[in-house]
């Protein structure tokens, strides 16, 4: 089935914060985000690359979490052929008004049929672009957002759905072998831009939200802001890395956040501007997938995830166990 | 006018070498090339982040130069809509049997209205992927082919015929103004894949090849390059930097290989995933623009460029000179 | 007291191995030593940075474990003091030949009052300084040796006597508090050139070496060779890191040969030039002592060391258990 | 002749500033030097490896120039010794009480027999080691002060004297060779600490101040740092570089303060923990030696220098010419 949409690329995650000066200062005087504005009830915040209001929106909200994730799309036509797509299968969805989000336009909202609430927007409002400005370059220097990654129970028909239906191409992926000797899907990583992804869904306890990634500026600044988030009282913040992933060899740090939101940052993945590259496979169980140098994740990074929020019902989504080891082995067990 | 082919991304270039050995052990032990293959009278190289046969063959010729340059489009059905442009158009074009060129199918071989010999592919040969084959990293640890930077006298209407007729589109811009105070194209950097540019065109003395840039893996292989080269015995041939220009923001290197030859190391530059994307433009007077750090570049690299080979003639494609001044003020004039 | 010899810094280390041709493969073409030599049963390791003939000499032998620990003293007087010393404090000591050991003078070989086996010398033969010959650079650059590291259930008078009679200065320390809330030396960094340490003493089961360790050029390079090791079919010699300490603010990792010895690379410590130094003083259980990012180190970082070899009875030195714990609380025990 | 005194190190350099606020504003938040504090008329400035009180002091002043250059000594004695040796060799000295420079003990100026006003001291007072406050880093990171670089027609003279009278020892050499072919002193690399200088001294018009000299962190932050100025209106004042010396190796930026001052940012020299150092001797028109990518320095940075001020008359130092060429022959006249 050929999409009849044309997704840009991941535009925006809005992260649930109890203290919003608390937690801007985190995001921006020490991890290295470009403050956009902020409102009663929101900052707003970019890379320094990026050309757009936001790429991450930190909303108050009396429970952490995610508020919502968006991708864009080429024009509005992709949004009407969305609520199209959304109409056929019958699946929740809700247009909102441009502006009801700061910097962002009609935006239309869906339920996917695995249960994660995902927005669509064409329109963004235009910011400056700080990349030369290299006096504000702090922490990481975070450049802009790169992908999210989802936990599913449901790995094999949610991947299929974002490649078959929204037009994703795989990257990467992960394949777990059971007792039976048969090989499963474990792991996708999709691109709609010409990176290694956009979206990263694997098994896991679902639908939960993993975390969100943005590009550091370089190895140098990823490993920087690690240094100076221990030297200022968050050494308990830093939940894994820096270390190299062997999927997508990118370079990592996960952190989390005052609240205990959980984000990546990222660099040295690749382009993929060919659209018949061969999906790279991995075997779960290889000790360089997760961390090319062998160190097992600790079990917090697989035991804990993020709460995302149903959009007709404003609650969390319910989850459900997965079938497949939500692991390696040789991660210690829950 | 809507362009009807979808060019991919710059593939590869060929450069003429008389002696294959040297040139062999010039870029693939000191620059950090991969050597795909080679035969009596080439030797074909590729990028770590390559997963095609090759983005640079060396030809052995009796003079140096660029031997072509091509891009890759989508489809075969991309090649036959470029006949079409170039049989509408009146433009010089000849098909090329598959594997004449080892690794690469059949392609399509235009002169483009400004004399300059272009090929078009689609089918290129598949090569394993290097890059997570650390050991393997030599010298820059080149990634990949970025982009190919032309000189023309004609560059509005270069710039103009690339991005109506062939759909690239503009990341950054140079403009002069003469006594007139009026403003006029001087460069452009023009992208077809998701990075800052796939060619860039500059007015200066041409139709004429200034060079091709692949990617270095990081910033400190860069400055290794640099440094194994000077160690090497080939400080003469680091030509300019290492530096970073204000254009792209890239860090660069150019290198003259032992026939002359020039190339360009680079790394730094930006994601563009938006179609929406707003032109960059630099006054040509900027100090900040050609090096950011304000050093002028060295007259050498304003004053010789590479000669392109006439598809029909074989020959050195004539060159004519410009009528805009062909540098900044502060380069010294030839 | 007043010492009366003047010790430069850690020389050299002998580390034993059962296949010399496969550890020279490791050692060089992988981790980046430069060989200056071998003969039958050695292969001679500098650094990219030394100008003597071998700071880490291979050989070969049926198991593993360190072969002996050199210092460079100033002058053969010297050599002369200590052998005073050694005889009126009563300790084993033997004189070695010049030339007995390839590259190095007449040697003085003493057990130290703890049981560590320790040689002094003062001629060395030059060797070509390869610092600034970058082509023949590979993984991590080596530069030289800069540290070595034992365990002791003695700490505290270990410290005391290499400090009061060798002249070793502290740079840091780490203290434990017992259930009595009395703060008792577990670990001294000492100095003699003016870095942050030549000798770490940590408490543990010993006397026993833990580590050799070796500058890398760069943080790049540590991670290159990282990346290198697990690229090449090493990824289970990877013991810890990369990863920075909180002692000493060293960026680190730690590998094991094929025939499972230790070694640390090391860089971004401190230079140490003034003698009035003020040591800093670190908690066991502080987080960031020991991996500044708060990650623990894996158990058997702590569960195994490397046998010491007796120079008089040629046998592996007998060991005894520490009084004080061997490690953090965080670790898990063995 | 065996020096009696004990130099630790280059202590500290006053530069003279027109404007306090805007000299502090450049070298803490844009080149990242600490503040410790300041008063009416100085601020005084660490970096971040420092544990004393200042390495730069900017004094208000109607012209610039280099207020004075102190070294370390070990104890109080040696400024004793060396008030005799200024005694006895007639120079011009004087005796500064303690705490008439904030922070500085009790110091002795002394003028060199060259006409450098130099300073030395010994109690300095303590400050907070900042190394490891990762928060505070900002632009080139600079850790500490490295080294000071003279300009003298009496190179052979001078670097004799330094050696002979105060113990340098010579880590490198320039040589020129005039038309007669005899090898003539150009300049001299001269250490106390263990890396490769403290005082670096040049042929040149003189005696006149070229540089001070302070550590960046790493390659990254001097890059950094060279796009910070760029981005924040001082492009004019990258003088030259990043490059990196052929002698000592170093990786280098100069930059002009907003008054002119010169200063060096540098990282990547070697230690030097071996008394019998072989001396490393450079021909002054070797292309490495001066950037060892063989671009030549700009003539500004051959054709001005900073006034030193005389002890006794508070005026500027009288300079006399070179019999030496002052540059190499790729360096054009001024």
């Amino acid at each position: 089935m050929t999409p009849t949409v044309d997704i840009l690329r991941t535009s925006h995650v809005e992260y649930r914060v109890s203290d919003l000066e608390r937690a801007r200062a985190f995001y921006v005087d020490l991890v290295g985000f470009v403050e956009t504005g902020r409102d009663a009830d929101h900052v707003y915040l970019r890379g320094l690359e990026d050309r757009y209001h936001h790429c991450l929106v930190l909303t108050r909200a009396p429970s952490p979490g995610v508020g919502h994730v968006a991708f864009r799309v080429r024009t509005e036509g992709d949004l009407e052929a969305l609520a199209d797509l959304a109409r056929e299968a019958g699946l929740f969805h809700r247009w909102i008004e441009a502006g009801t989000e700061t910097g962002v336009g009609r935006a239309l909202r869906v339920r996917d049929p695995f249960g994660f609430p995902v927005e669509f927007v064409h329109a963004v409002e235009p910011a400056a672009w700080r990349l030369q400005d290299y006096a504000a370059y702090r922490g990481a220097a975070v450049m802009r957002l790169d992908h999210v990654n989802y936990l599913t129970p449901d790995i094999e028909a949610a991947a299929r759905w974002y490649m078959d239906r929204l037009g994703f191409a795989c990257s990467e992926c992960t394949v777990s072998y059971g007792p039976d000797g048969v090989e499963r899907l474990w792991g996708a990583w999709l691109r709609r831009k010409q990176t290694s992804h956009d979206l990263a869904i694997a098994n896991g306890r679902g639908p939960a939200f993993h975390h969100a990634s943005f590009i550091a500026h370089s190895t140098e600044t990823l490993l920087h802001v690690a240094d100076v988030l221990a030297a200022s009282g968050f050494v308990a913040n830093l939940e894994r890395g820096p270390g190299r992933h062997g999927t997508t060899n990118a370079f990592f740090l996960y952190v989390r956040d005052p609240d205990g939101n959980r984000f990546e940052l990222f660099t040295g993945d690749y382009l993929v501007a060919d659209p018949d590259w061969e999906p790279v496979k991995w075997d779960l169980e290889d000790p360089r997938r997760a961390t090319f140098w062998g160190a097992p994740a600790p079990p917090r990074w697989f035991n804990e995830a993020m709460a995302a929020y149903d959009w007709e019902t404003g609650e969390p989504v319910p989850v459900r166990e997965p079938r497949l080891p939500d692991r390696p082995r040789a991660v210690a067990d829950p």
